[in-house]
C-alpha cells in the first residue's frame, strides 16, 4: 500500500481560477472591495485595542476607472501589506488572512464585521484582467511594496514610494471585458453589490450646492429682489449608505427612517410601502432584516425578487426562496444573517435546520406585527387590508401556525365596507343567518358590480353579505370551512336568497298545482333545457320574475381548478349550467300565464330571460344586439 | 526586485473544493457520471483506431444505493485506469485527462463527444461524501487498483482484486447530504442531467412483460376463453436514452419521432406540439438542437424556462436568456452546443459575437420554417395560427429582421374565421376601404362578442372587419401603421361606421337645422356631460338610435400603456372618455323629439342611453339593476 498526499499545482488551477472562480465574472468587483473593507476594518480594530499607532482617521475605499489606460483602481485606506506580508499571503492562493486576524484577535474582533473567509477572492481579479498591480504601504511604517502579475503565475514584487497607508489594486483589464471600463456598468455594480458597505466608497466627484453658502438676496435698480444662484461645490460621490436602517436598533429609527429606506433599496418605486417589520435576533442564530409590506393588488403573480440577501452588509442574491416562506416572498425588504448556508443545494437548505428556524422565526414576527398592528390602529389597518390580504390569505392557506394566528387579526369585509374578525363576523350573524338544520352560512359576493341584483336581495333580508374577491378565495373558503365547525359559505348568486338559507317559512303560492304545471309546460318550450334547468318558486311578489342563479359547489369546484389544485379535475371541463328560478308569484309571471296569444307568451319569456341574463352577465354577442334591437322596438 | 512563483497549496484547496467547487452540490453526481461516459468513449475511439485490444461491447454505467452502508456507487465499463494512471490523474488536482486525451489524438478524437475539461470533476465528490474510494482495472489487463482518501489530502494506493475492466467509484455520504441515497433523489438527479447522455445508465431494475413469451389463450370447461396471464421478467432499468431526436439527421426521423421526443422532454405535458424545427449548424458554430411550437393561447406570462441547454448531451441549464432571442423563449425543447461561453455574465453573453450568431441562425430558421409551414399546407398553418400568433407578433415587434420575415406568413383573420396574409388583405379591401383622402383604413375587433352590434354594422357596408386580440395587438398595429404606406387601423366601435371610413357621400338629415338645436338641448339636460361627449349625425334610418363609441387614440394609448412601454404614460391616468352618437333619422328620435311631455322625453333618453351602455358593456352594478326593473315594468 502506498501512501500519499494529493497534489495541486497552480499552473493547473490558475486557468480555472480566471475562468470559473464565479460563475458570474461581475463578482470581482464585489470581491475586491470587500477586501478593502476587511483592510480597514481591521485597522480599526487594531487601533481600538492599540495595537496600531496608526491614525484611523474617515477612512474610505476609492474605485477609479482609467479607460484610456485601459485600467480600474482600487484603492483603501487600511492596514496595508508589508512586502513580507504581501509574500504571505497574496502569492498563496486560498490561504485567508481574515481567517489568521479572526482566530488571532478571537473574542474581541467577533463583532468587528470581517467578511473575508476563503482567501479566494483577490484572485478572482484574474477573470477579468490580464495584468494585476498591488500597491500597498502598512500602518507600521515599514516600506512600501508594488507586486505584478501578469497572470502566469509568475509574479515580482519591489520596494514602492506610496506615502499614504493602505493598498491600490490596478486591474489591466483584459479585453474580453472592457464592460468594465465603462462608468454605468462600476456604478451598476456598486449599486447592486455594495450599496450598504459599512466602509463609505468613492466613485468619482459630483457637484453640490455648497452647504456653507446661503444665496443673497439682491435687490436691483427697480427694486424687484432676486436669489443669488447657489454656489457650486465639488464633493466626492459616496454611492453608498454605509449604515443601513437594518442595522440600526428599531428604537433609534422614526417611521420615517424606515420609508426613506425604502426609497434607497427601491429608487424607481414610487408608492411608499404600506408598513415595515424589524427582524433582529441573535440567538439562535444571527439575523437582522426589514420587511416591506407593500400595496400588493389582486396579482398573485407579482415579482417576487424583491427581498435582498445579505452577509455582513455584503448583498449576496435576491433569490430568498427557501430561506422565507413562500408566501412572504411577495414582501420586499432585506435580510442579513452570516448564518445562512448559501453553496448548498436548494433541496438542503429547506431540510436545514438552522434554515427552518429562520424561515419560522420571520413568519412569527410577521404575525405579531400584523396582530400590533390590527390591535393598536384598527381603523389603519382596516383601510390597507385589500393591499395586504393575498399575502395574509396565501399564509393562511400554506402555512398551518399562520393561520392559526391570523384567527387574530385576518379581517372578512362586507360589501358595504364594514371588516369583521371571524369572531365578530359569527356573533353578528348568527341569529339571524342560521338555516333551519343549525348550520352557519356565510355569504359572499366575488363582484360588487356583476352580484348587485342578488346582493340586493340578500341585504333586504338584512343578511350581510362579505366582498371576497382575492384569487384564492375559494381554497381559503374551504379550509375555513373543514376548520371552524358546521358552517358554510355561499355566494349570493349560488342560488335563490331563500334556498341559500333555508328557513322554516313557507310562501303562499298564488297559483295551484294545476297552474305550475301549465306555467312548467309553457316555459320548458321556450327555454333551452341544456342551458338552464327550470324551477318554479314562490317568492316575495316583488322579487324579481326570473334569476338565474348558479350552484356553489360546481363553481367553487371550477375555480379551484382554475387557480391551480384543491379543485377536482373533472369539474373544471363541464359546461356552465345554471339554474333559471322563476318567482311564480311575480306578477308578470301571472301575466304570461293569462295571456292568450301563444307568441306574445314566448316573447315575454324570452325577453324576461334575457333581463335574467343580463343580471348574471350572460348575455352577449348577437343575443345581446337583438335584445337591444328588440328593446327599443318595445320603446318606441 | 524579486520575482517568484504564486503557490498554492493543496491544504487550502481541498476545504474550498469541498464546500464551492459547484454553487448546487448536486452536480456531484452529473460529474461522476460524465467521468465515465468519457471513460468509455475513450475505449470505443481506441477500440476503434486499434490501439486496444480490449472487447468493447455493450459498456452500460451503473447507479447502485447502499442505503445502510450509506454509500453511492457508480460503476462504469470504461477504459480504466492502471496504478500509475491513478496517481498522474487523480491525485493531481485539476489535471484534465480528457484534454490530455484529445491533445493526443487530435484528429481522429474531436467528434467522439468526450466531454471532461478541467480534471475538477472527480474532486465534487467530495462535496457529498466524506470518503471516497476508487476501484479501478485498466483496459491493458494490468493489476486493478483501489484508491482511498477520507476528505484530508492524504490518500491509500493499493492492488485490488477487481475483475472486469472499468473504474468503480464509492462515495461514503456524509451526514449532511443523506439526501443523495434516497432513490427518488438519484432518480431526480438522473433524469434531469443525464437523461440523454451516450451511455446508458443503469439504475436498479424494473419488472416488465416478457416480450419473448406471447400469454396463450385457456378455454375453460364451460368454453370460455381466458388469456393467461403475461410472463414477467426482470430487466435492468436504463434511466436514459443514450441517441436523442436531436442528434439524428433529420431525414432519418418521422413527425412521430419528434412527438415522441417531445413526450420524452416533458412527460407531464399531454398536448402534442403544434410542430417542431430542428436546428443543426456546424459551421461557423456548432449547434444541433430541436425546438418546438407548444399551443401557447393568449398569455404572455408563461413559463419562459422551458428550453433545455446541453453540452454533447449532458444538461447544463434551462436558462436560455441571451442565448435565444426573447420572443422564442416561449417555445419548448433542447439546444445542444459547445460552442456557447456559460461561465461568463449575461451582459458578455448578450455582447459576444458567436452568441450574437447563434441566436440569429435560430430566428433565420424558425422564421423559415414557418413559411415553409405556410406554403405547404395554408390550411393547416391557418388552423394552428391562434396558438402561435403571440410568438410571431411578439417577434415581429421585437426583432425587425423577423419582422420583415414574417410579411409572408403572418396572418390577418377576420371576425368570420377568413385568414388574410398582408398582401392579400389589401387587395382585397383597398377598393372598398379607402377613405376620400386615399388612406386605407383597416377595420378590427378584439371582441366579436363585446362588439357584435359595431361588427354587424361594418359588414352591412361590407366592409372587412379583423379580428385582432392579442394582448399585443395595440403594438403591432403601431407598427405596422409607421411601417406600411397610407393605412390606419381603426377599431369597430371608435366611431359610428360612416365616420371610420369616409367617403364623400352625404345622408340627408330628417332634422333641419332649429330642430338639431332643440334636440341637442334636450340631450344635454339629460345625458351627463363627464361620461359622453353628444355627437348628432344623420344616419341610415335603420341604424340603432343611440351609439356609444371610444376614439381609437385614446383608447391604444391606454392599452399600451397597460401591457407596458409605448404609450404616452399620462393617457393611462385618464378617466374612460365616451362619445355618443345620436342618428337623427331614427324614428325613436323623432318621437323623443315630438313628446310633449318633458318625463316622457327623459325617460325615452335613458332608457335608449341605457340599451347603448348595454351594447358597449358599460352598464353594471346598481344601474344594470334599474334597469332591468324599469324593462319588467314596460314589458308588463
Amino acid at each position: 500500500m502506498t501512501k500519499g498526499n494529493i497534489n495541486v499545482s497552480v499552473e493547473n488551477i490558475f486557468p480555472l481560477i480566471k475562468k470559473f472562480l464565479y460563475s458570474d465574472h461581475e463578482i470581482f468587483l464585489r470581491e475586491l472591495i470587500s477586501n478593502g473593507t476587511d483592510a480597514t476594518l481591521k485597522l480599526k480594530h487594531l487601533t481600538s485595542i492599540g495595537e496600531s499607532t496608526s491614525e484611523y482617521g474617515n477612512p474610505q475605499i476609492e474605485v477609479k476607472i482609467d479607460k484610456e489606460g485601459k485600467k480600474l483602481h482600487i484603492i483603501d485606506q487600511g492596514i496595508g501589506m508589508t512586502a513580507e506580508e504581501v509574500e504571505k499571503y497574496i502569492n498563496q492562493v486560498a490561504f485567508s488572512g481574515a481567517e489568521e486576524f479572526l482566530d488571532k484577535y478571537k473574542d474581541s474582533a467577533k463583532d468587528s464585521g470581517i467578511i473575508g473567509h476563503f482567501g479566494l477572492g483577490f484572485y478572482s481579479a484574474f477573470m477579468v484582467a490580464e495584468k494585476v498591480e498591488i500597491i500597498t504601504k502598512s500602518h507600521t511604517g515599514a516600506p512600501a511594496a508594488h507586486w505584478t502579475c501578469d497572470g502566469s503565475p509568475e509574479f515580482t514584487l519591489e520596494e514602492a514610494t506610496k506615502e499614504d497607508r493602505g493598498t491600490e489594486i490596478i486591474l489591466h483589464i483584459a479585453e474580453d471585458s472592457t464592460e468594465f471600463l465603462e462608468e454605468s456598468r462600476i456604478r451598476e455594480l456598486l449599486s447592486k453589490y455594495n450599496k450598504f458597505m459599512p466602509i463609505p466608497i468613492k466613485f468619482g466627484t459630483k457637484e453640490i450646492n455648497d452647504p456653507e453658502h446661503e444665496p443673497a438676496t439682491i435687490t436691483d435698480e427697480e427694486g424687484k429682489e432676486t436669489k443669488e444662484p447657489h454656489r457650486q461645490i465639488t464633493v466626492d460621490d459616496i454611492i453608498n449608505n454605509p449604515n443601513p436602517a437594518w442595522t440600526k436598533q428599531p428604537t433609534d429609527l422614526e417611521d420615517e427612517d424606515y420609508k426613506n429606506f425604502y426609497r434607497e433599496l427601491y429608487p424607481m418605486q414610487f408608492e411608499d410601502p404600506l408598513f415595515h417589520i424589524h427582524l433582529n435576533v441573535d440567538y439562535p442564530f444571527n439575523l437582522t432584516g426589514i420587511l416591506y409590506f407593500p400595496k400588493l393588488g389582486q396579482d398573485m403573480n407579482m415579482q417576487r425578487d424583491k427581498i435582498q440577501l445579505y452577509q455582513n452588509q455584503v448583498f449576496v442574491t435576491d433569490n430568498v426562496e427557501g430561506i422565507v416562506p413562500e408566501f412572504l416572498t411577495m414582501l420586499r425588504g432585506v435580510i442579513d444573517s452570516p448564518d445562512i448556508p448559501l453553496n448548498v443545494s436548494r433541496s438542503y437548505l429547506q431540510a436545514d435546520g438552522a434554515v427552518k428556524k429562520i424561515s419560522s422565526y420571520i413568519t412569527r414576527k410577521v404575525a405579531d406585527k400584523l396582530k400590533s398592528l390590527f390591535n393598536n390602529n384598527r381603523e389603519d389597518f382596516e383601510a390597507k387590508w385589500n393591499d395586504i390580504k393575498v399575502v395574509i390569505e396565501y399564509g393562511m392557506l400554506s402555512e398551518d401556525k399562520f393561520f392559526e394566528k391570523a384567527d387574530a387579526f385576518a379581517l372578512y369585509p362586507t360589501v358595504d365596507g364594514t371588516y369583521y374578525t371571524y369572531e365578530e363576523l359569527f356573533n353578528k350573524i348568527k341569529a339571524n343567518q342560521t338555516d333551519k338544520d343549525g348550520k352557519l352560512v356565510i355569504l359572499y359576493a366575488s363582484d360588487t358590480d356583476a352580484q348587485h341584483s342578488y346582493i340586493e336581495a340578500a341585504k333586504a333580508k338584512n343578511y350581510e353579505v362579505l366582498l371576497l374577491d382575492s384569487p384564492i378565495v375559494s381554497h381559503l373558503i374551504q379550509k375555513l370551512e373543514t376548520t371552524k365547525e358546521n358552517i358554510s359559505f355561499a355566494r349570493v348568486d349560488g342560488d335563490h336568497i331563500d334556498n341559500l338559507i333555508k328557513k322554516d317559512e313557507n310562501t303562499i303560492s298564488k297559483l295551484d298545482e294545476d297552474q305550475k304545471k301549465v306555467l312548467d309546460e309553457l316555459l320548458k318550450e321556450v327555454i333551452p333545457s341544456e342551458k338552464f334547468m327550470v324551477q318554479l318558486e314562490a317568492m316575495d311578489s316583488n322579487a324579481s320574475p326570473f334569476i338565474i342563479t348558479q350552484p356553489e359547489f360546481m363553481r367553487r369546484m371550477k375555480e379551484m381548478q382554475a387557480t391551480g389544485g384543491g379543485g377536482m379535475s373533472m369539474f373544471g371541463n363541464m359546461p356552465e349550467m345554471y339554474n333559471l328560478v322563476v318567482n311564480t308569484n311575480s306578477d308578470l309571471v301571472s301575466e304570461i300565464l293569462n295571456k292568450d296569444d301563444k307568441a306574445e307568451q314566448e316573447r315575454l319569456i324570452n325577453q324576461s330571460l334575457d333581463l335574467a341574463r343580463l343580471s348574471q352577465g350572460l348575455l352577449k354577442g348577437e343575443e345581446l344586439t337583438n335584445f337591444i334591437k328588440r328593446s327599443y322596438e318595445i320603446l318606441k
